[in-house]
């Protein structure tokens, strides 16, 4: 058993418990196998919804940003923000309306924001980044210039509260409806990576480096890739 | 030229606006192109992101949940909210870290919500949600049962604000940097449909009725998909 969120009032899955996680192993097992997450924060009481890249290290979640930008200038002070990752699995059409549904699993992390100033932070956190989707890769490139670092934001958030929900599964009628003459079942949805496009500039080989051998397989889920890419990193 | 949201500070892109958009067309486009959206609300000063499916007329967003979830009970008061509909469409690896970076489009709406309590209303709610990714598909159910209806909260969001965001393209990197010698290029991306999985108890014919037939081409883009179904509504 692994360490866990303890849920408050924030967290605690009211619906369908059965179909919730608290566990570190779960929460992060979700969080390893994505790489863009849905940032909630609230500026004079409006709620943002921003998609953005991120990464975990233990109990904190990075993501950056331009220092122009208004999200990470809002939470470079520090506020609450919600980070939800999420991945739709497929579609469930069952004999009812009612029932239709989609199988999915997400995870909603709670925590305040922290901006990373300090340049040789950054550019640490940058690197992890890198390493975590492309392992290896940071040290294949040329360094960041300070300039570059300087105009980059970079965000921290240690995980304070965190649910996961898993709908997986199939069909789930009411027993009476089985007799409704209509077609039912569930349509697979995955998220795959297509053949890789070299830059028409290499002044290398084309074919790919070996740190990038799992993103190469064709047709192969990001989900799984991101999950191996993530144990891989140094 | 169509209709447009006129930017407020609120939904104004401040970073890269070439990459933005704040016509209707193109909003209407990226919305219709996705069926699970990323809702942002404020509950006692912190916010949640909650994904959730959700359909479209005209302006209007809707999206439904039990009646005795916190989302929609929270919702159903009327409050604001954005709904962010994002797709990832790639992975740039450039030659620096700084130029590294993500093919995606998104919409951020802004509006406030509405509780749908008649039954009749909420009935036609749903069946437009099925009809709308599943053409003609209401139809061939059982009715709702009055229980149900009344089990279900549809919420719905006039937008008043919208904006949406496009990355499109590959490596953009300093002109200085084409010289290193490291692998560049962009890794593709897309959500595609799987092969059905007919439920173990159907009644009828396993093979798909002519109204799933978008979702039977295997490997089928999702967006595109779902842009047809949104097209085929009655």
């Amino acid at each position: 058993m692994s360490a866990s969120f303890p849920p408050s009032a924030k967290s605690r899955l009211r619906r369908r418990p059965n179909r919730g996680f608290h566990d570190e192993e779960t929460v992060f097992r979700l969080l390893d196998a994505g790489v863009v997450c849905h940032i909630g924060y609230v500026i004079d009481g409006t709620p943002f919804v921003t998609p953005t890249a991120y990464w975990r290290d233990g109990r904190r979640l990075y993501w950056h940003g331009s220092a122009q930008s208004r999200m990470v200038q809002v939470q470079g002070a520090g506020i609450p923000v919600c980070v939800t990752v999420s991945q739709l699995d497929g579609l469930v059409l069952a004999r009812s309306g009612f029932h239709h549904s989609i199988l999915y699993h997400a995870v909603m992390a709670f925590g305040r924001t922290e901006l990373i100033a300090d340049r040789d932070e950054k550019r640490q956190a940058m690197d992890a980044f890198l390493n975590r989707v492309y392992p290896g890769r940071a040290q294949t490139l040329r360094p960041y210039h300070a300039s570059e670092l300087d105009a980059i934001s970079v965000i921290a958030m240690t995980i304070e509260e965190a649910s996961a929900k898993i709908r997986g599964g199939g069909v789930e009628d009411d027993e009476a409806d089985y007799t409704v003459p209509c077609w039912a079942g569930v349509i697979p949805i995955r998220t795959v990576v297509g053949d890789a496009v070299p830059d028409a500039r290499l002044v290398v080989d084309p074919s790919p480096p070996p740190n990038l051998a799992d993103y190469y397989v064709g047709g192969a889920r990001l989900d799984a890739v991101l999950a191996r890419t993530a144990k891989a990193r140094p």
